[in-house]
């Protein structure tokens, strides 16, 4: 066995005992899409699957890495080993966007139970239907109890972390106009459970009752499970107790229909997906495989004597070969 | 030849004409991926290839959308046929978001030299990559000169559009804050112009300095195309003529050093890659050629007796069968 394959199986190992720098090294290597990715990840499959995942979404403003941290907070009153996973989809950096979030958990860095990490997508497009389900694993398989994944940032990627997840909060607020971004963001399809959050201020009640009624006006299959909606004012910690509560409600009712595997199933697909689609993509790019090479594929479309269709046709047959 | 494809046919000798109903229906077949695509996108390659493709970007308030209509204005002026396509890559809804830019817009909406859409991507990962270049070669030929594409959203959907661009103009704005931003969006490695516009106001000149010096320091090849930087006031349409010249003589450039074909090379490979992993994945996901089928390797990787990346392995497998 090379060095390196040691050193990972090293760092596999200790990550698997809970050491901090260990989970840390190995997040920061999904993130990188470093190469030893998959002797990690074959490594850590067979020891994940015991993390309840909890996506944590809704507009800005509405206090998310408030309720996120409380969240942590309440979590580790019972003894839970906690992940947490701030991912901002629409910037290709790590750091500067986050730091307000940083700040806010800085009352978990010295907890050994809890391990935060921050991942941007790195620019690659598709990267974070393949980069957080593996620091997912990495989380997961380090013996976390529940991850939280927080997405940071706005728009459809809301609607994609949702699909990681397998518990959606919906987070909300009196005072954000809500209620229209709601049905236009399609949050209504999205979340398992919902929190109001900043409940002690005006209008709080109002934005339960919309939701109440959006909810109940919703198609939804015999059976189904039917969101709750909270109350919380999550920087005192109130009402957090219940959101826990939920949540775990949630994991039994995922359990007890088969959902959990489902869910699984979907972002297991998502991320081999990814992965084939990429190991692809780089043998295109690299010219292997490709009887006519791309780029020659790519001068005949620009020169008019080719389509891109008749192109894609002549790239995927050559990896059909 | 089938009722629908005479139709088709009949729809993109239309859009040939000019006929503005046939080009809007054109791209919103783009849009909506329909099945047609193919047929319209082989009868339409060889007909497109003289229109510059010019990107309009920026941060939000830079003024986008009134620089685009100041554009249109100009190149009206001088009897060009002008396409503009605006873009939200953040946004899987069209129309809302973009409501303002087509308020702004409105002055051209009566001019039949003019063609205006806007896009969304429509929820679809990776959806841009494809559908902007097959919107453009729609308004390519329809017989438009310029398109202008404008990017409507942020972030580092920016820099994406930039590389679908024959030219990228990058708008700054004074107190914007944009010095910072500039660096940290890696916008000063897109433009290939440089307009600070609102330039009546205090700071404008600042801005310039601080860019020009910027451009200055950056690593660049001999020969290479240095970016000029142009003041603008695009609401009273002032140093919207010199920004027109520098696009003229960017195109020129681009033409004499090899780089308009170059570009245009990238982006076709970007779309025949997009459509060749749009198949691979309807067969994957149709479950045809998996010998074990996508949802059987991803219920593996989630029972923890398969590693993703070997799963990722047999899928491509499966596509070169």
């Amino acid at each position: 066995m090379s060095r390196r394959a040691e050193q990972v199986d090293d760092l596999v190992a200790r990550a698997r005992d809970g050491e901090s720098r260990a989970v840390a090294r190995l997040v920061s290597m999904v993130e990188d899409g470093s190469p030893q990715l998959r002797q990690v990840m074959a490594a850590l499959t067979p020891h994940a699957g015991h993390a309840h995942v909890v996506g944590v979404t809704g507009s800005p403003g509405v206090g998310k890495s408030t309720t996120t941290s409380a969240l942590v907070t309440e979590l580790r009153k019972a003894g839970k080993r906690v992940g947490v996973l701030a991912v901002d989809p629409s910037s290709p950096f790590s750091g500067g966007a986050l730091l307000g979030d940083r700040i806010r958990m800085q009352d978990h860095a010295t907890d050994p139970g809890v391990f935060i990490r921050s991942m941007a997508s790195r620019g690659h497009l598709g990267g974070l239907s393949w980069t957080t389900p593996q620091a997912l694993r990495v989380l997961d398989a380090a013996g976390c109890d529940v991850v939280v994944v927080e997405t940071v940032g706005v728009g459809q990627s809301e609607v994609e972390i949702a699909g990681t997840a397998d518990t959606t909060v919906v987070l909300m607020a009196p005072g954000l106009g809500d209620g229209i971004q709601a049905a236009k963001a399609g949050i209504l399809e999205i979340g398992d459970v919902y929190a109001v959050n900043k409940a002690d201020r005006d209008g709080a009640e109002q934005v339960r009752r919309e939701l109440r009624s959006a909810i109940a006006l919703a198609d939804r299959p015999e059976g189904a499970w039917k969101p709750p909606i909270v109350l919380t004012v999550a920087q005192e910690g109130r009402g957090v107790d219940e959101l826990v509560s939920e949540l775990d409600r949630h994991r039994t009712w995922l359990e007890e229909h088969g959902e959990l595997v489902r869910r699984r199933t979907c972002r297991a697909r998502e991320e081999i997906e990814a992965i084939a689609v990429a190991a692809l993509r780089e043998r295109w790019e690299g010219g292997i495989d490709v009887h006519d090479g791309l780029d020659a594929l790519a001068e005949a479309v620009v020169a008019g004597v080719k389509d891109p269709y008749a192109a894609a046709d002549e790239l995927v047959a050559s990896a059909t070969d």
